[in-house]
């Protein structure tokens, strides 16, 4: 026990887990284009006990506006490549229209939002990816998630609102991954919280159907996520993202949930959802 | 740890003055369209010692915005009509790509800043305008600036970057006058520092001659001012912005200046832009 007092008084960073349980939430992009959905949405994450991050996209706002502005929009694989007219886009909609909105609206239903860009306060510095097969443009990759910033701000009852814009320290703003952003945030958290991971989308959890939302896996660990794989039971398309989530666990994320947006209170409960945890 | 204990020691208010100077900077909406001016404004922003908030309005990219939407603009005596539309591309280009740009630019030249509408931790609570001659939209009045939020910030050294977007706390985000904004936030800090109120834009200061921008007035006090307007030396359109000058002294703000935007430094040293002060 001595030690452990020792290491709280040498060390300005308070020892793992040491503040209580938090929460990092990622919102789906269908609810951010549903102006009905992401009102109950954020009234529900308004409502959870505890201290709470939330993430969020864009949605299909971005690409709207670059209809209406005349910006030919150029998407690979799901990821929109960032020219510089499209970054000015991104940084208007995600930074600003989408990210105040929802701290408005919060703030409406008492949750003491605050908005941040990965560059305010240097939340979230990245690089612009380099080497790939495929020029992204201005696209960042995530180096470092500021935990002292945040923790600070949540310490003075402050919650959150990221939104998936990043920057290099040199004056160069990134649009960034949103699920990235969110992994990274809690990654970084769990060094002084009790970290829970959420994603939030348009199904229940993770599906051994692909056509009954009813089928989702309650709890995966690593041995029955490897034997879900082996039958081919998992659709291809989550199994990055489930990847993506053993691997946050094994940075300290307590642990991962994916479950249905509308459903957050009973996700919180833990009675929805897919739960990822280590053995 | 230490920076969590200075905040639950900030948190508990300071008795009026006890926290030093502090400078409140309006930037100019000239040097906001202009890539060059801006970043050279950044840079003497950035070298300033010592406490500073930064206000910005949005200079013409919002109106070239609307163009490319092909969103109307309602201008009225200088005033934007603030309809749904255009509130949405005055949140995105103001609190979004303006406020983001500014605060990568200002994290690089090492000034470690933190962009907020007013809707960001409530720091500015305003009301939509009502009773006017003239309908003005989604027009906001302020109510009330958050001293406790943006000491909170300071004292964890974050300076401050004010997109003048606020919000009702119904939910409800407003476009509100970037000078009032930047009034507001002195008026309210000025009870727990002593500050400078400092209003850049195109001119040296205010002039006797206005073909002429070396015949800026020095000092300006409230027997002088009145001299100056019986003579009809101060031109017309100068009155307004001085009356409230003179408004927020009145308030505690310790003196105001207007200057030059590319003679920041000149101006916080004293030898350029017009001082008012009390008698």
């Amino acid at each position: 026990m001595s030690s452990v007092i020792n290491i709280k008084e040498a060390s300005s960073v308070p020892p793992l887990g040491d503040q209580g349980a938090l929460y990092v939430i990622k919102i789906g992009g269908n609810v951010i284009d549903d102006e009905v959905k992401l009102s109950s949405f954020l009234q529900d994450f308004a409502a959870i006990e505890g201290k709470k991050v939330l993430v969020h996209g864009g949605g299909k706002l971005a690409t709207r506006l670059a209809e209406q502005m005349g910006v030919q929009q150029q998407m690979v694989e799901g990821r929109r490549i960032t020219d510089a007219e499209t970054l000015k886009i991104v940084t208007m909609v995600y930074a600003g229209y989408i990210n105040k909105n929802i701290v408005a609206q919060l703030q409406r239903y008492d949750c003491n939002a605050i908005g941040l860009s990965g560059a305010d306060g240097n939340a979230i510095k990245a690089h612009k990816r380099a080497g790939a097969e495929r020029d992204y443009g201005f696209a960042g990759d995530v180096d470092e998630v500021n935990a002292e910033l945040i923790n600070t701000l949540i310490e003075a009852d402050n919650t959150i609102v990221l939104a998936p814009i990043t920057h290099d320290k040199k004056g160069q703003l990134l649009n960034t991954n949103a699920d990235t952003i969110a992994q990274e945030t809690a990654k970084a958290l769990s060094k002084l919280y009790e970290v829970d991971l959420i994603y939030t989308f348009e199904k229940k959890g993770v599906l051994t159907n692909i056509d009954d939302d009813e089928s989702y896996i309650k709890q995966l660990d690593p041995s029955s996520y490897e034997g879900y794989k082996e039958k081919g039971t998992i659709s291809s398309g989550m199994i990055p993202k489930l990847d993506n989530a053993f691997a946050a666990l094994n940075f300290g994320v307590k642990k991962v949930i994916i479950g249905k947006s509308d459903e957050l209170q009973q996700i919180i409960e833990g009675t929805s959802g897919t739960t990822i945890v280590n053995d």
